[in-house]
This record gives C-alpha cells, structure tokens and sequence, in this order.
C-alpha cells in the first residue's frame, strides 16, 4: 500500500518531535515499566535517572521554586533540567509531547542565573518556572498546527501575547503537549503524534482537549500548565488526572496567538488558563500575567488586574449535585458528600443547590460551537485527508449551520440566561458551587462522552476550577446500586457503562464554580475547601 | 383615497403623543415664532410662559440642581414642573417628543419631596434631575417600538435597566424622545411622528438617531438625556444642536431593555450613554450608575466602577486633523485650530495625529452593521408596509448578507485594528485624540451622508464625547476656499455642497476620543480642554 499524502506530512510532525526528545534521559526499554501495570505515576522516583533533589524539586510546585531559586538554593538551570529529565520520562510513558525546546530552556535558565548572580534577586514572580504549554499556544517561529495534518507547516509568526508575558517575568518553556483532532473532544488523540495516556491508569482516558497538559502536571514535567476550554477542555484533564485545572472567565487571560481556526467567533469564547499542582500556583501565575496589563495590547480583554481576596469561610457553598440531567457515579458522589461533611464540620455555611436549565444551556452551547456547520474544521480535515476518529465524528456530527440573525438570536437567550442564573444564586444566597466536573472520574479510554458539568459554566461565562479533594476510586466502596433507576436516557448510559473496578485508583476531583468575573473570590472559596479538606484529615478519623 | 393599514396604525402613535402632550403649557398661535424665524432657542425666556426662577432652574444642569434641592431651596415638582413647561414648548416648536409621561413625573416629584421632607436630605445623586430618554428605551406598561409602525402596539414589560437605577438615585422620567425609521441613520425622521427640528436653524439637521434627544437636551427640556450610539446615534445629535454627548466604551452603562430588534447582534454593540449639557452631568451620571453595581444583573456588562480620575493638564492631546477621507470644512477646522491653540496657550502638550486606516474601519463597521443583509429592519418595515424613507433607503441600501464564518473574519478584523490603534497611540504617545465629529457643524435637512468621524471610534470601540468649544458658524469667516483640492470622492461631495450661508448659526463641537475603557481619563481630559478654552476667551483678545 502506497503512504498517502497525509501520512508523509502527519510523518514529519513526528520526527520532529523524534528529534526535539532529549534522548540522553529516556529510559532504557529494560526500565521501562511492565505492559500489565496501570499506575506509572511512580516510575519516575524509581528509575533512579533523576537525583533525590531532582525529585524535590520536580515536587515541588512553581511558588515553592521561586522560593527557593531567590534564594539561590535551587538554580534555574537545575530546575529546569529536573523538569525536563522527568518530562522525557513522562512522554515515554504517556505520550504527551507535541514538541520538547529543551535548548531555548536551558538558555533561558542559564540568562536567568546569570540575571541572579549579578542581580542577588529573581528577575520576576515566576523567575525559572518550567512551564508547559498545549500545542496550539504559539512560540515563535515553530509549527502551530492546531493538530491538523494540513497544518503542519504553519509556523507561528511570534510568541503567543501570554508567553510574552510569563517570559517577561522569568517563565521557562521546555515543552509543547499533545491536544486532539478538531480540539473539539474530551479525550486527546490525532493523527499526528497519537493518544496520550492517563498515568494513573492507563486504561483510563486522559481527558482533552488540554490532554497533554493533564499528563504534564499529574506526571509534574512542568511545575505549571497552559491550556484552552471552550467546553471544558482544560478540566476534563484536570479531572481526570488528578491536578488543578482553572477555567477563568472569558476576556481575563490573554489569548493573542492561540492558534484556533475559526477566529472571531465569540459567542462562545475559548479561554486559557492554567493547570497547576497547586491553589497557590493558580494565584501566582494569574497575578503575573494581569500586573502586566495585558488589555493595553490586546483590547479584546478587560482591565482587571488580579485583585487579592482574603479568603474567608464566611462564604455560602450551595451544591449542586447532579446538573439535573445525569447523576454522579458512586466515586463522585463520595467525594461530594466528604467535601460537604469536611466543609460543614469546618463551619461553613453549605446548601443544596438545584440545576437550572441545564438542557436548554446545553443546546445553546452545542449550536453556538458549530454555527458554520463545522465547516471550519471539516475543511482543514478534508484539506489533508486524514482519517476522522470515532470522537471528532461524534462531536462535529451535532453541528448544525445557522444564519448570522439565528446566531444573534441564540446569543440573546445565552445573555438571559446568563442573568437568570446569577439571580438565582443572588436569591439563594450563594457564593460559590460545589459540583462534579464529570458524572464520574476517569473513564476508560474512548468513552468520554458527556460534557455538561463542564459546558454549562462556559456557557454561562462562569469561572470554575477543578480540584482534587484526595481520594481516588476504590472498588470496594464505590459500587453501583443495581436498584438504581436512571433519571434520564442520558443518565441511563452513564449508570450502565460505570463499572468501579474498570476505574480503579483514578483520582476524583470536584470543581468550584464562582459568579462571572469573580474568578480571584472562586479561589479563596477554593482555599476554604481545601482547608476544610484538610482539618477534617488531621481531625478526624474517617 | 382610502386610509392604509400602516397608517391608521401610526395614527395610533400620534394620538397617543398628542393625549400626553401638557396642552396648558402649550404657546397659543400668536405667540409662536414667525415662520420665517430660524432660531427658536429663545422662544422659552421671550414667552413668559416661564417664570423667572423656572429659567433660572431650566438653565441649570442636572449637578446644579441636586445641590439646589439638596438644601430644599427648590423642590422636585418646582424643578419636574419647570422642565415640564420648557419641555411643552420645546416639542411644539421642534417636534422632539414622542410621549410625555406628565403624571408619573410629577407623582415621582412629589414623593421625593415627601422623602426629602421626611428625611431632610436628598434620596440619591439624582434626587429629582428630570431625564428624557430615547423612545426605544423600555418604560415599563409603555409601547416601545424603535419606530416602527408595525411595533406601535410592543408593550414593554419593564423599565430598562438603566431606567430602573436612576430611578433609583431619586431621577424623574417626563419625556420620551424622537429617533428616525431604522434607528440607523444621521437625522430624525419617521412615519409615526415625523421630523425632529434644530433649534438652533430650523433649515438645519437636528441630527440623529437619537435626534429627540438632541433637542431635548440643547432646548433645556430636560437636564439630561440618554440616547444611544452604534455609529454615532448620540454624537451627531449632540454635535449639530451643541451639546455634550458622550458614547461610553461599551459593556459598561446597562443596556438591558433598550429595544432594538437585532438583538444579540455583538460584533459592533449599540451601546447607551448621556447627553448633558456638562462635563460633570457626565461624570455625575455615570457614577450614579455604576455605584449600583449593574454587572451583578446584567452580565454582559464589565464589573468597572466609575473611577475617580483626577484632571491633569499633563496630557498629550493628538489631533486628528482630518479621517484621511474627508476633510473638515471651514467651520470645524476653525473650531480645531481654536482649541488647539487654546490648549498650546494653557500649556498642554498637543502633537498631530496622522489618521490609520479609516477606510478599512468603515468597510468593516458598515458591514457587521446589516450581516444579516438587513433582514431585520426590512422584515419590520414590510410588516407595516410603511414607506422607506431615503435616508433609510441609503442605509439598508449597503447591506450585505454574510455568513457567521465571514462574520468571525470580519470580527478578528475589528479586533486586530483595534489593538493596532491603540499601539499606535502608545507609540505616538497620545492620551487622547481631538478630532471632528462631523465634516462640519449641522447640515442641511436631508444631507446627513458621512459618518466615518464617529463610527471610527464605534469600530474600535473608544469612548468619545461631542462638546461645545462655544462658537458657531460666521459666513464672514467661515467662508470656503474656491481652490481647494478635494482627497477624494467623498471629500469632493462635502466641499461641493458646503456653503457656510446656509449653517448660519450652527454650534460648532469638536469630538474629544480616549482609550478603550478609559472612559474617566477621557472626561477628565475634556475638562482639561473645556479649562483651556474657558481660560483663554477670559484671558486673551480673540
């Protein structure tokens, strides 16, 4: 069989990332671990290739760096190196990598120790953090091809406008990660460089379209992550590997130079924001980009700096525990129930929040992706001819092309809905939501398949963070109730297809969700819980 | 000839005006102004119908008045009253109503008077400041119809947002104002009402879309107005009768409940903003709003109070001499040349700013004006059959159906030129831009056709305020120069038909433009500019 056009040019994507691997650090096929083992997560500290301050420092979060590069304990170069060392491992393992730039990052943390010796000071907030960004975030001057095979020559004329930004106060970018066909879907797999794995289980999805980003920070080859939602695309990942992952509201974070076909939509916006291993991290690297100013060069933004909010546990959590379409999964539901007990023991306020409209918020935000019909994505599909997976097909097969005056039409309900929503939790007095990210935690690899715990907060323009509360799924307390009776067709396929031992050790996460542009109250509400999480732990046998 | 269908329905509309009308403020026939008289401005004072302190409380603007009833030396139904009486004349010599609200304006007045007796002070920052506002702005229990014959009978369901909150801070709503059929052009002239009138030279155009508002605010029949402005609506109407008009950046002053078919239309927003006759009517409004926190209920707003700005002379002022398409003719380039002297005289650093691409900005604007190839306005025009005025004729006539993919282009576009803009500022240095609003001061009736100096900054989304520089159009020195060469087609249509005989009279305005959201850095500027002028007529022989 002749190898057609697209395979030759899909080829050269991947021998460029052949290339870019640092092979010095990869593991020999002798210390690889073994085919039937789910969890690699640790295989990292038990190769022995990175040394026990390696290890420390891949530990620790980007806040925990900083601290310990100013104060010369830690170099920049060394930091980076450990990242990159335990990056190599990661992708061997998971797949993850688009792209490694481990020259341009050990240049960068070798100015930036040269700034520190003769300055005795870090040159910014984020002075030699390792930070890893999804494919199609542009760096000057390589390919940003969005994961289409046709695109694969198309080099990024500049920085992205938030690169810019991290690099102006002491980022390092070592590592470009994987994001699926059409960017579209809630697991990561192309044509170009394959499916990247979930390293807690490998039979588990790894979550998108922000998938390798997921990867990145679960596996820590990079201390802090950059990646895009529009559906849920940064939280799927999150949620599914077990790390923080912050959507924020739209028009906060700058996105000049995120390379996404189908520019200028904007009824519903894709976002970037961060994926982190910790709440501080997501406060950190939101006030470094916004003291910046970033709306002063990129006017589509709003000009609201980062603003401190004491976090205060004088807050209303209502919970939200179903969307009112699909229950959660056993696992989930425990998680939500410790939250609450934590939180109520910690003593804050809690109340049951109803869903609202969720199924009307859903055809509004499944129109609004696909207005033209899909024909922005179909058209770089068919440029290249690659093959369109089961999930792209699935996705763009719900498209419908509608006419401008139709698109303004299904803005204005969006907009009404908007302001119902944030009636409704004025009127129930509530602060913040406690809810799933996803009816349950990872599912097996080619089953995500419902997005509406993470779509209705995009389309509501609501700030949500996905966060780990510590417990993973365990087959001998998360078992189904066979005597459950599903409260809708969608449900019904959730219930049937969850099966405990299938997920086994994947880690839940739950999401918190804040009131439009409150994003900096949505973490400090996220501190609180967390906190509740962890006094109960200390307190309390459980 | 039988009555049309259409007809009887404006009918419906005029009899509903001529009811509200306060018949015992109106002037008998022998007391109107010859035919042949031009200006009407005085006719109020010459009438006596006014008593002195009724002037005096008319001549005041809406600052001046809270602090007069603040010390309960006027009362709100002395100042309801006063503004009811000049607001009776004002619509019988320029025709600017479209309905009075007589009763409800005067039960406001009275209860505010109760709450100040009561309480000994006032209820807010706008206790009793009667406001007239744009015919399309909902009212609650009122019809609402943007003009159109066919909507004569659109009940609105609510106050507007806006409405709501100044009602809040103690406003009182007398009068509703004139707009023209479409809503979307220069002048004010529809079948249900007909022509609003300048005062100023009843030959000359009054301006529009928000024309009753001009004439509302320029006649003193009330203290301040609010029109709206997606290409210009409140700037022309503030330019030709010589008032202050001020379109804010949008997304910040709450738009809910303006009635425009075509909503959710985004790409250029219709935004609302006041009409004052000074600079701190701006300020005192726009603070009024915002303090009430309105992005809590109307989400597509940005949560940005009004801030503070200190005015300060240290400045950079660019002038815009001309759009690069048409030249300012005799009168308005006076205008400039004054205040820039004027400002050079005060000290504040001016530099000429060459303009940048407004041709491309129009072609953008005026195509995501009518996206949906004006089927909106011809679908409501052909419910009715109401004939389609040539102004409309002109307008609709530009309209290009797109697809929402083109849409996106054209929104990246808008996007990409107006970061451009604005880098352009920084590198020139420039705070803010002294520009034209208009070619010229008002026009003749019926010659309203270039609109590139106002929707210029609709495009790029700036916040622009129109002010008096307190002179107006001399045929002995505003006399145009045979030789002149025109720039281009559209400056040789302007120079042919200027002739500075027939705008004998006209105010001169000159449009004060800032930066995206920098609304306040922009008021403050026009004061450091209305400072100079104000300090240089005192100070020098001109």
């Amino acid at each position: 069989m002749a190898i057609q056009a697209w395979e030759s040019k899909a080829e050269k994507a991947r021998e460029r990332l052949a290339r870019s691997v640092p092979k010095k650090w990869l593991l020999e096929k002798s210390e690889l671990p073994s085919p039937t083992r789910l969890n690699v997560m640790g295989v990292p500290e038990e190769s022995g290739r990175l040394t026990p301050e390696e290890i420390q420092i891949t530990n620790s979060d980007a806040s925990g760096l900083v601290k310990r590069m100013s104060t010369g304990e830690w170099t920049a170069e060394q930091v980076t190196i450990a990242y990159l060392k335990r990056a190599t491992i990661g992708h061997q393992l998971l797949n993850m990598a688009t792209e490694f730039m481990m020259e341009d990052a050990l240049s960068q943390a070798r100015a930036l120790d040269d700034y520190y010796r003769q300055h005795k000071k870090v040159i910014g907030p984020l002075h030699g953090v390792p930070i890893s960004t999804k494919e199609h975030v542009s760096h000057k001057g390589r390919p940003v091809h969005a994961s289409y095979v046709a695109l694969v020559e198309n080099i990024a004329p500049d920085d992205a406008h938030l690169v810019r930004l991290l690099k102006a106060c002491g980022a390092v970018f070592h590592l470009r990660t994987n994001e699926p066909q059409t960017m579209m879907t809630g697991d990561t797999e192309n044509n170009l460089s394959g499916r990247t794995k979930n390293g807690n289980n490998l039979r588990l999805a790894n979550g998108g379209s922000s998938g390798g980003e997921g990867a990145s920070i679960s596996f820590k080859c990079a201390a802090i992550g950059f990646g895009t939602d529009i559906g849920g695309s940064i939280r799927f990942p999150a949620a599914f590997n077990g790390c923080y992952g912050f959507r924020p509201t739209a028009c906060r974070v700058p996105y000049g130079g995120v390379f996404l076909p189908g520019e200028g939509q904007e009824s519903i916006r894709c976002v970037i924001g961060p994926l982190t291993r910790s709440i501080d991290d997501v406060d950190l690297v939101m006030s470094s980009v916004l003291e910046q100013r970033p709306w002063e060069k990129e006017l589509s933004l709003v000009p609201l700096p980062w603003k401190a909010v004491k976090k205060s546990s004088d807050i209303t959590v209502g919970v939200m525990w179903n969307d009112g379409i699909v229950n959660p999964q056993p696992p989930m539901q425990r998680a939500l129930k410790t939250t609450v007990e934590k939180l109520i023991a910690a003593g804050v306020k809690v109340v049951d929040f109803e869903p609202y409209k969720t199924a009307e918020a859903m055809e509004i935000i499944l129109t609004l992706f696909f207005p033209d019909g899909a024909k922005t994505q179909w058209d770089l599909l068919n440029a290249s001819g690659e093959p369109v997976n089961e999930q792209s097909q699935r996705m763009l097969g719900i498209a419908r092309e509608i006419s401008v005056a139709e698109n303004w039409a299904y803005n204005a309900r969006r907009d009404a809905l908007r302001d119902e929503f944030h009636d409704l939790m004025a009127q129930r007095g509530v602060d913040v939501i406690l809810t799933a990210p996803y009816p349950g935690a990872a599912p097996l690899v080619g089953t995500v398949d419902y997005g509406a715990y993470t779509m209705l907060w995009n389309m509501l323009d609501m700030p949500a963070l996905v966060m780990p509360v510590g417990l993973s799924v365990d087959p001998a307390i998360d078992q189904k109730n066979a005597s459950y009776q599903p409260i809708s067709e969608h449900d019904k396929v959730q219930f049937d297809k969850y099966n405990a031992e299938d997920t086994v050790g994947a880690p839940i996460c739950v999401q918190v969700v804040g009131k439009h542009f409150q994003d900096e109250e949505t973490i400090a509400a996220a501190r609180i819980i967390e906190d509740a999480l962890a006094r109960s732990t200390k307190s309390a046998v459980l």
